[in-house]
């Protein structure tokens, strides 16, 4: 089983999960999509574990091809289901450590039937597709009353610790919200009370006002450098309206959201002359947790958070000095970073 | 001028530093050391700014060859030095953000004259001689008003953030203490409050009465995997003797402190059995802020913060997980990994 461990000084928390020490490396450290057979690509359905959900052909059988998008468990979980709850007041907190059985969900979304690597790679459709299931997913999970958070992600190339080189995104559930989130939210709810408006929303209208760090705009959602950035073309992808979970987009907007997105990694792509190639990076889908002890399940409208996609390039790793003090040094400021991915295309 | 950046809502600080992106990398991707001139070797002085201090030969003059262990300005350094203040309380914040000049000091210490790569290649007197050197130039910042807090740390090999392959440690003074160790202080000062103990002191006695996650004790020192580990391998060496500056460990001390860590790095790189090869790892030295908003330059003993050195071997990177939660999956448990520390010589 594995193990939510924390540090009640630091407030750090990880999960120790011993099984995922089996997981295979396609990837080599050179990069090199060696591999025998693809698990994710249609046809060889029965290399995962069975299917949670997919957009498939109405005549097609489950675990068989005819899908467009497909959501399986990951074959080494990072965390287990189970019923027994594991709620953050039940950890066995010592005044030293805490800890708690490794309880949760860890699911696979194949993006696409098709053996490409990037999102760059897929057509706005097939993006729209990845992204309608995300929302399917955040729905379908919310109302499970286990989880209070769920992190979909995805790694893409093996710099950004992907281990599989066809386009897949991550889900995992957890039974509490994470620390630095619950940090996120306190002070969101400190701004709302203090300006009668969420951060974000008052940042969105000052990065519209100057625009140096704004990438692309559409109608309804807006991709920017955000001023503090950690990684050289960091990226964040907002809708203009405030909305705290991704479940909340209005399904009619996920094309363009799907548009924008895709345009913004293609820039990201192209603009190659300060970046390596072939380009790595990671999504994450930054999202307002289902409840927690201080936000009940109602609030699945919480105007102190505003979700978003955080796209960081791997360009260059975290060293001493970013896991000693938690600065990052950023050779590209954010106002420079936007103006090459403005212009590249 | 590079610049500090902090997102008020995160607590998020990074440093924006242009002048970095013009770093040359020696190190491949594939960790091939080629070089056509090591600048940190002996007889290559004047491939580096000119000395801030070194231990030398009583007839050798600076920037010449006859030293054991030698500190240089960084030649691309992420902060640079001013007489202008900028401290926490200075910061130009706005409702949504927060910046500052990037003001700071970014040194070499390199730590030996012999082209060798890791800790382990050393021998354990130029380890002692480097730690002497780090112990001085804590000393030696703590006078100068203008920093309230030095990190010193150390990336080896490619794969860990290095782009030279000789031996080296750095050193980077700032004039504010990192939003992390700032809550940390505060966690430490309320376990003093509520248990009148170290939290750490208290995780020793602890650890040493288990033993299962302890790698090596010496009298003085001990050498452990945290039981909250990020990394696999994730390795911490502390004083068993309450100190919160690793300027106030006994000189007669550090060779035996040398000693340890040396060996711990060996047993380190021999353990490579679940490890990749060449081993490349960050060194990071945790010590308390020379001074801070609640904490004045009279305590430089912090009963709430215990000095302690941080290994991290670079076995996987952080993903869309980490960066998303800022939790870490680690495969490999702390028991286990001192386990196999332990038995490694």
């Amino acid at each position: 089983m594995p193990e939510y461990r924390q540090d009640p000084l630091t407030r750090r928390m990880v999960i120790v999960s011993e099984e995922r020490a089996d997981r295979p490396h396609q990837f080599d450290i050179t990069d090199r999509p060696f591999r025998e057979i693809c698990p994710f690509c249609e046809g060889n359905e029965s290399q995962t574990p069975g299917e949670t959900a997919a957009f498939r052909d109405a005549d097609s059988e489950p675990n068989s091809p005819g899908w467009t998008v497909r959501v399986v468990p990951n074959k080494f979980p990072a965390v287990v289901p189970s019923d027994v709850p594991q709620v953050l007041h039940d950890y066995s907190f010592s005044r030293t450590y805490g800890r708690a059985d490794g309880m949760g969900l860890h699911e696979v979304i194949i993006d696409t039937p098709r053996h490409v690597l990037s999102i760059a790679d897929l057509t706005p459709s097939e993006v729209s597709a990845m992204l309608t299931m995300y929302r399917l997913r955040l729905q379908t999970l919310r109302t499970d009353p286990r989880w209070k958070f769920v992190q979909i992600f995805k790694n893409v190339g093996a710099a950004a610790g992907a281990s599989l080189p066809h386009s897949h995104s991550q889900l995992i559930a957890m039974p509490f919200v994470p620390p630095s989130l619950m940090s996120m939210l306190m002070s969101g709810d400190k701004y709302v009370r203090d300006f009668e408006r969420c951060l974000w929303c008052e940042r969105l209208a000052i990065e519209r006002q100057s625009g140096e760090r704004i990438i692309e705009e559409t109608e309804h959602f807006i991709a920017l450098c955000p001023f503090v950035s950690r990684f050289a073309g960091e990226i964040e992808i907002y809708p203009k309206n405030h909305e705290s979970g991704f479940d909340q987009v209005e399904p009619a907007l996920l094309d363009e959201l799907a548009a924008i997105f895709h345009r913004t990694i293609v820039r990201l792509e192209k603009a190659v002359f300060w970046m390596k190639d072939p380009l790595a990076y990671n999504v994450i889908l930054n999202v307002a947790p289902f409840r927690s002890c201080r936000h009940k399940i109602e609030d699945d409208f919480l105007p102190s958070f505003h979700w978003h996609f955080s796209i960081l390039p791997s360009l260059a790793r975290a060293a001493g000095f970013e896991w000693g003090t938690g600065l990052h040094i950023n050779p590209i400021s954010s106002e420079k970073a936007a103006k090459h991915l403005r212009e590249a295309i």
